[in-house]
């Protein structure tokens, strides 16, 4: 095992009706801005609710953040908490509205320079305004971890930023809230959450036998619950469990003292900058091409993989198994309906020297556990995905 | 699933030398008492290393906080820290040493009564002196909980607090500070773990997915680790993983939204508190009987228990293979060199009446996840443990 670092200060707050418990988070006498994505917070009657249980506080609005949400988004509302001077946001939404939220929380107060420095120079913003969530959308942890991917809009990028100050004070996960979710969402946030622990857990083994463990029980319980949660949207016990699923996937925890790859993200996040194919939808073109790409510096991985997520048996000859632990992942995420070639998206090779480029240029050129996946090997990995 | 709040702030300081760690956890101009048990960590050079890695601050110490730390002990440590004025505290030991400095940390501000009444009355200790942990024995998880069991030595009892204000600060967990423990401390350490385990696990099913697939890591892990690291005290990879093992099978998460039993370790409690066995031995000679007394109530998770963690076949009869299941349980702690009967400590029936006393006198009349485990129960579960 690898030496590591843990902490997670994010306060957890699971379960039905568990939004009583709102006001009880935010200090009294806070200036509240509650920020949020599109409609479908306010037409589900959330964003009232929400509204209600902050009487006690001044409280208002800024939504519009987009999926994959912008340097170009945020900076209004930047604008806006500094001039009306609010000291707590609240973000009500998925991954896309909390992952903005961190960028504003840890922007508003840097006045030395553009805030884009944060996500472009990797700053370790020390200070940041304090935030909560509320969760609506299980798919990317953000709401129980201190990482966020913003986009620039007019240069065409998508990046992540990290900083020990943008972890939520709290999260409120109420699994109900996810029963209006279309299914297209369902499906993307299961092939996201699986994707993270794959990320963590498809390396190289180091005998860190919980992390593996965790992550395949993580990884077995998305394939379970999944099909589930399409087929039976109100089944509670199903929503709560994938909702707790993508929150475990990526709070620090099954990667702490493991190697981790993030190549497949990392290529993704290209993907949608330049084409704006959803996220998941990315990583699900991208992963199992890589695995077969990287197959042999991930064997040992693949095949324990193969045997405790999917049962393949032990006698099973060693390539044979690789490549089944490889195909049962791409038909799982094409059984939730995420589609894993660019052409069922309508994308052909045109792609591939455009997402190399973008990879160059911001500096992506030896990614994954080794850093073996140079600008080459992503155009086998691409091509691979066609 | 239940509704719950998870919350856990302690940062894991994880891996070896991470001792050089130290000095930068704590506020500088800190006035630091150090706390520590028997001579070990004198003998082991610890104590004179952490002296060393504090140069920059004020530095006190305070040793001889004993197994099952008594309140009689740690009412000493609370004098010398407010008539030195130390604002800052380090446990460098195992359970005892820190559970013993959680009680002395909430105790240190507690003016307004005995601090004695911190455990009697629960009372919820919002005020506490921050402290910091160096661990030297895997097994109670009270470096990453805000949970401490203290002993009233002349009232012969031991009961459990709980507050939110004692978390430890920071843990550093150094695998390679266990090489030298002997070889009974690794074995208690195994079995207390595997029992907290036990404690959150095996109760009723409320599909709790992710709790029961980490729960059973947990298990598995014990199960291959413990007899490695008896036979191999110097492998590094063994050492680790149980040392891992042991915080996260008690640091809140693998019990968040599943019900829990602990009747083992309050009847526990009491063996050690009347007859002074190990925590550990008292737990194995609890678990096996009382899963056995409960074993209808408790099958479905006994089935599960059997097929995931020790492998019995999925068609195996059901009473048959709960048997088994809690058999195997037995015998692994014998295995690991912990005896299972009260007869092989040399005690007999007459022990039974004065714990159900003792019990009884704690208030413990409906213990277990249904509150169905009465007093008549215990004694049952006492007579098949003889």
């Amino acid at each position: 095992m690898k030496n590591f670092q843990f902490v997670n200060p994010t306060k957890i707050i699971f379960g039905q009706e568990q939004i009583e418990e709102l006001a009880g988070q935010i200090p009294s006498g806070s200036r509240v801005l509650v920020l949020y994505g599109g409609g479908s917070v306010q037409k589900s009657g959330l964003l009232d609710r929400v509204k209600e249980k902050l009487r006690a506080y001044t409280v208002g609005t800024f939504g519009g953040i987009e999926p994959n949400p912008t340097y170009e988004t945020l900076m209004k509302a930047v604008e806006v908490i500094r001039s009306e001077q609010y000291n707590f946001l609240l973000a009500v939404g998925g991954g896309s509205v909390i992952d903005g939220t961190k960028f504003i929380a840890a922007a508003v107060p840097h006045l030395e320079s553009d805030p884009w420095d944060i996500v472009k120079k990797q700053l370790a913003v020390q200070n940041a305004l304090p935030f909560g969530v509320i969760l609506t959308l299980p798919a990317t942890g953000s709401e129980m971890n201190n990482g966020a991917v913003i986009t620039r809009k007019e240069y065409k990028i998508k990046l992540p930023f990290m900083s020990p100050s943008v972890f939520p004070r709290f999260a409120i996960l109420d699994p109900v809230y996810t029963y209006t979710l279309p299914p297209k969402q369902i499906s993307n946030g299961v092939v996201d959450s699986f994707i993270h622990v794959m990320e963590q857990y498809l390396t190289y083994p180091v005998e860190g036998k919980l992390q593996d463990r965790f992550s395949e029980g993580l990884l077995l319980t998305l394939i379970e619950e999944g099909p589930k949660a399409l087929a039976e949207p109100k089944n509670y016990a199903v929503r709560a469990n994938l909702m707790w699923a993508a929150t475990l996937a990526l709070n620090g925890l099954i990667g702490s003292g493991v190697p981790q790859d993030w190549a497949t993200h990392m290529i993704g996040h290209e993907i949608t900058a330049l084409y704006g194919l959803d996220h998941a939808q990315t990583l699900a073109i991208v992963l199992p091409s890589l695995l077969d790409v990287m197959k042999e510096e991930k064997q040992e991985k693949l095949l324990q993989y193969g045997e405790r997520v999917w049962n393949l048996p032990h006698d099973m000859a060693a390539d044979e198994k690789a490549t089944a632990a490889i195909e049962r992942t791409r038909s799982f995420f094409q059984a939730m309906g995420v589609k894993t070639r660019f052409a069922e998206y309508g994308l052909g090779s045109e792609v591939i020297e455009p997402i190399l480029a973008n990879l160059r240029a911001n500096g992506m050129l030896k990614l994954g556990e080794k850093g073996l996946i140079t600008p080459d090997v992503v155009r086998t990995i691409l091509t691979n995905s066609l």
